[in-house]
C-alpha cells in the first residue's frame, strides 16, 4: 500500500439550464427560480470548474446563478473550457474530445457540462463528454430540470408511453417530405409519437413540409417557447391545422411532434 | 352580445413531481427544492383543482408543497379526482375518461395534473387528460421538471440527438428475447439509442435478459434512483457487464438504455 492516497477523481454533473436562452435579451430573462430547483442553482455555484457548449452563454448564465447563490469564485476566476465546434457540415459531436477537459476531474475537482438550453447531452453535443467521463472513471451526475422535447411531447397529449425523438430533418425538399412520410409510417406502425426539431429561423418551412405531406387525419403539435411568458403549444390533426394555421416565430425554437391518427 | 361574459376557460397545468415517489419513506423524503423550482412549487400552491394518477400520493405531494409555500386552501378542502385505472390487463389509459375531470377548467378554475414521479402524461397515464383538454379549449401549461428517462439518458452518454423510448419490454420469456434482438437491430440501423423501463422488482430479471440477449459489443446503460441520495448510473459495454455484474435493487425505478456498437 503506497502511504500517498490516490487523489478520488472528481464527478462530473450535468447542470440543466432554463430553456430561454438565445431567446429574450438580458433584462427580459425570467427568474432562475421559475425553472431551476434551488439545490441545482446551489450546486451550480458550488462548481468552479465547467465544459460548455458555449463559454460566453456559460457566463450568462453563471451570472445569473450568482444573482441567487453567491458563486463560489468570481465569474472571471472560474475555468470554462469549450467543447470542440463540429467542422462545418460534419455530424455535432464528430470532433476529437482533447483530454484537457476532463483533466481536472482526475485531479480531483467536480467540473459542470452546461449546453445552450435544457439538459447537458441531450439534443446536443454533450454526450461526447459523458462517454469520456465513463471510460475514465469520473462519476457523472445527471441534476434534475427539465428539456424542452419532453415538455413539448407532455403538452400534445401524444403518446408519452412510446416516442422517439429524431433530431433534425434534411433540408433538400424531396428527401425532406420522403423523411415525413417515412416517420409518420413509423409512428402509424409503432403507434410511436416521432418528435423533431428545427433551426428557429426554419419553424415555418418545417411547419408547411409537415402540413403539405403529412395525412389529413394525423395529429401534428407544436411546443414553441415553452416556459417563457410567451410560450404556447398547439395539438390538432393535420386537417385542422390547414384550416386554421398557426404562425411560427422565426426566433423562438420550436419542438414539433407527429403521431398516425 | 351577451350582457352576461362567458367565463374564461381555466388552464391545465402539468405539474411536475419529485422523482422520489414511493421509493423512500415520508421522513426520509429530500428537500422538495432539490428537484421542483420554487416557481412550480409557488404553483402547485395556488391550485385548488387535481388530476392524479393516485389521490393519495398527490396529497403526500402537496404536503410537501405546503412546508415551502403554504397552499391557498388547507390540504383537506382541496379537489383531488383521480384517474381512471385501467382494467387489469388492459392498456394503461384505455379507460374511457369521465367528463367530471376537466369540468372544473370548463367552468374557469385552474387545475393541475400530476403523475407519480416526474412528468404528467410521459411514461404514464395523463395523456388522455391533455387530448381532452386540447378537444376543449383548454390551454395546456407545461411547467418544468425533470422525467428519469432523460436524465438517465444525459447520463448514459448514449445519443441524445436520436432515441427512442418503449415502454415495458414483454414479460414472456422468448418475446422478450425476440423484442431485445429488435430494439439492437433497430438501434444499428438508426444510430438511435433505445430506452426501456420496468417494474422495479423484474429489475434483475430484465438486465439479465438483456445481458443474455444482446452482442458484447451494445452498450448498456442503467440509471437508478436518479436525483435520490443513493442513486447512481452506469453506462458500459455488455461484455463489461457481463465481466463485472452490477446488482440491481428491487424497489427502487431504473430506467434502461442500449445502443448497437
Amino acid at each position: 500500500m503506497s502511504p500517498i492516497a490516490e487523489p478520488r477523481p472528481g464527478r462530473l454533473f450535468l447542470v440543466p439550464t432554463p430553456l430561454d436562452f438565445g431567446v429574450t435579451a438580458g433584462a427580459e430573462h425570467g427568474d432562475l427560480q421559475d425553472t431551476l430547483a434551488l439545490g441545482v442553482i446551489r450546486r451550480a455555484a458550488s462548481l468552479t470548474h465547467w465544459i460548455a457548449e458555449n463559454a460566453k452563454s456559460a457566463r450568462a448564465f453563471l451570472k445569473r446563478v450568482d444573482a441567487v447563490v453567491p458563486l463560489a469564485l468570481p465569474l472571471q476566476a472560474l475555468a470554462i473550457l469549450e467543447l470542440p465546434r463540429p467542422a462545418k457540415g460534419a455530424r455535432a459531436g464528430a470532433a476529437p474530445l482533447p483530454d484537457a477537459l476532463l483533466a481536472p476531474a482526475v485531479e480531483g475537482k467536480d467540473i459542470g457540462l452546461v449546453c445552450e438550453a435544457g439538459l447537458a447531452a441531450i439534443a446536443d453535443p454533450g454526450a461526447a463528454v459523458v462517454q469520456a467521463a465513463h471510460r475514465l472513471g469520473i462519476e457523472v451526475v445527471p441534476l434534475p430540470g427539465a428539456s424542452s422535447l419532453l415538455l413539448a411531447l407532455a403538452a400534445s397529449g401524444l403518446n408519452g408511453q412510446s416516442f422517439a425523438f429524431v433530431g433534425y430533418l434534411p433540408i433538400d425538399e424531396a428527401a425532406r417530405a420522403a423523411r415525413i412520410r417515412e416517420l409518420e409510417a413509423l409512428s402509424r406502425r409503432a403507434a410511436q409519437a416521432q418528435l423533431m426539431i428545427e433551426t428557429p429561423y426554419r419553424n415555418m418551412a418545417l411547419l408547411s413540409a409537415l402540413l403539405a405531406h403529412l395525412q389529413p387525419s394525423t395529429r401534428l403539435a407544436v411546443g414553441c417557447g415553452l416556459t417563457l411568458p410567451a410560450g404556447w403549444n398547439r395539438s390538432d390533426s393535420v386537417a385542422a391545422w390547414r384550416a386554421r394555421p398557426t404562425p411560427l416565430p422565426a426566433d423562438v425554437p420550436a419542438v414539433f411532434a407527429l403521431q398516425a391518427g
